[in-house]
């Protein structure tokens, strides 16, 4: 009896009550109906992200907010930072370096988190930086940035905007935009907002606004003046993905019942027991500063984790991620995100034990399970 | 007892069938499960789309496949013409100057289609023009134009590109992107691929690849040469909107079954059907080459369209469309695209022969109802 089990970083599980009400019959956009689901989806999105500010729901994919928090915000020949630890930092220097921004790069090595001292260092060296991109969870390595820290350093040594990618931990790992003073968070709807995948969202403090006046770079579709513009009407500049975001208006009355303080403590516990049942079984965690949203484990030098993860998808039905780029058969990862519970990683852990085991390497059966269980009943 | 009937050009109703498929279980994109849902899709475009060529599906709406048919054809000081005849064809203009091309415009009076020999005489005077941008159905005035002879006649005076927005047209009015040499056509999801929005479409002839390598403006997000090289791996740069394509795939199950000739013929029936309950109502269409997928009728000079379509709406649950810009208050438009059937026509006609009434237009009941009938059950 297949059955299939998500646990990726992306998409990750909807919640049957969210999927139910993306497939109602479709709503117009320029109806009181939309409109109140749109404010309700802005008020609720506030208490995810922790900001009293605006925030823009774009129809793309994570990636797409991350541009618009270039286009917006430069004009060739700007200073800007980025500050990387793996694959999605690096996304930001490859964005900027396509419209011709030259980065300053801190590629802190994989595993590691980046250092506030050492963005500290390079911002008294570049008094003129004018925006720090990075990390907030880092998915490739299943790292967590200090970007409490990182944004006090920032403001303690420069004017810098911080730009912060929350798109995989945003809902999963605290983040304080407002209490922490990070002015433009980007996440999308497949990780913590417990949604399909399809829809951005950027949360910008109104300190930018002078900054975005100025930027020339080019944009249109991911323009933030004309977001701004249509969202005092409820509205967005284009056609907006009217059945994704009635789902996420779903998904937050979900997450308001919980808490998302309760959300952060609920996810800590998960990964904590996913890396206990790792050590159980005699693996090492990958990062040296692990996420609440997804573990990423050493494979053993005896398997390779690209057979780990397609056995598991094709033979048990159970998506984990492999390792990326230069970690591609090494590592393999396990998310812990959005509507995901105690018992999926009771399932994922038992799962990894037969893999594992079927792949050469030497299993107790239960062991990891035991450890997981350990943590998550007590 | 209320219900919602959505006439509008875009969203449009959405199949049950493919609302039900998208609520169904996510499942993750590196997969065979969905690496043959997109095999499938991409192959049930071709037919939509009658093209042999590359389909790229990107999660946004319609505008931002547009802009990627900018940014991936120019580079600055390019000449480029864009023939426009209402607010849709005016977008091209906007995206262009965003990027920093000035195009020589061609801005036909709305209401009238855009002439090819007009195309012609601009061709003829500008030899180095690279592009030429246009509409298909012309959504903000109910036009469409002839895309067959304008395509005709830039091959026979230039080596231009042509470009055609058929967000609203493609499956409703007859479009042949290969048998009419058109070299990129961009579509949307929610008009006559019948699905929610939220995912737009470009098919590119490989005849733009040098084009594409030499072109200088900047791009990431919406960047086709990253789109083609996922293409082989039947898959998409970022994560894609894994439901809405699972949508599309359902919804081009039922547009194979009908036939898309079948179709075209069966929206110009329905289109037939509105314009003469229309006339029969004594009212004026006002496009002089009226589209298949949405008729523009002019509003009795005593009627604000605005207050026609807010109370279609809110009193009696029925979503049409107001005249945009200029037209706002004017007109109102009726859309038959996608998921619309000679019931939902009879339905729209019968409210806007009440809402006409109740604003004081002098209305025989029925009138209006008879002549689509007439039409519509010959």
């Amino acid at each position: 009896m297949k059955k299939y089990y998500v646990l990726t970083p992306g998409p990750t599980p909807v919640p049957p009550e969210v999927a139910a009400k993306t497939s109602l019959p479709i709503i117009h956009h320029r109806t009181k109906e939309f409109e109140k689901i749109f404010t309700e989806v802005e008020e609720g999105l506030k208490e995810v992200f922790l900001t009293q500010h605006d925030i823009f729901i774009i129809a793309s994919s994570g990636t797409g907010a991350m541009e618009s928090a270039v286009v917006n915000l430069l004009s060739p020949g700007d200073k800007v930072l980025v500050a990387s630890c793996g694959v999605f930092g690096n996304r930001w220097i490859k964005i900027l370096e396509s419209y011709g921004i030259k980065p300053i790069t801190y590629c802190e090595e994989w595993g590691k988190e980046v250092s506030p001292e050492k963005i500290k260092d390079i911002l008294l060296k570049n008094e003129d930086i004018k925006v720090v991109y990075t990390t907030h969870t880092e998915t490739s390595t299943g790292t967590v940035n200090d970007i409490q820290s990182i944004s006090k350093t920032i403001k303690e040594n420069s004017n810098a905007i911080l730009v912060v990618d929350a798109i995989s931990g945003l809902g999963g790992q605290e983040l304080r935009m407002d209490d922490w003073g990070v002015e433009v968070v980007v996440t999308g709807s497949q990780k913590g907002l417990m949604n399909a995948p399809g829809l951005a969202f950027v949360a910008v403090n109104e300190r930018i606004w002078p900054v975005v006046e100025k930027a020339s770079l080019p944009r249109f579709y991911f323009d933030w003046r004309q977001m701004k513009k249509m969202l005092s009407k409820k509205q967005t500049p284009f056609t907006p993905a009217v059945t994704l975001i009635i789902g996420v208006n779903e998904a937050i009355k979900r997450i308001k019942e919980e808490g998302i303080e309760n959300l952060w403590r609920y996810y800590e516990k998960l990964s904590f027991a996913t890396r206990e049942a790792a050590k159980a079984l005699g693996l090492e965690i990958f990062s040296s500063r692990p996420s609440a949203v997804v573990t990423a484990i050493k494979s053993p030098p005896t398997v390779d984790s690209t057979k780990l993860v397609h056995m598991l998808r094709d033979k048990y039905g159970i998506s984990i991620a492999d390792g990326q780029d230069v970690l591609k058969g090494k590592i393999f990862r396990i998310a812990h995100m959005g509507y995901i519970n105690e018992f999926d990683i009771i399932t994922c852990v038992s799962a990894v034990e037969k893999g594992l085991s079927e792949l050469g390497y030497n299993v107790e059966y239960g062991k990891g399970v035991s450890a997981a269980e350990s943590i998550l009943f007590s």
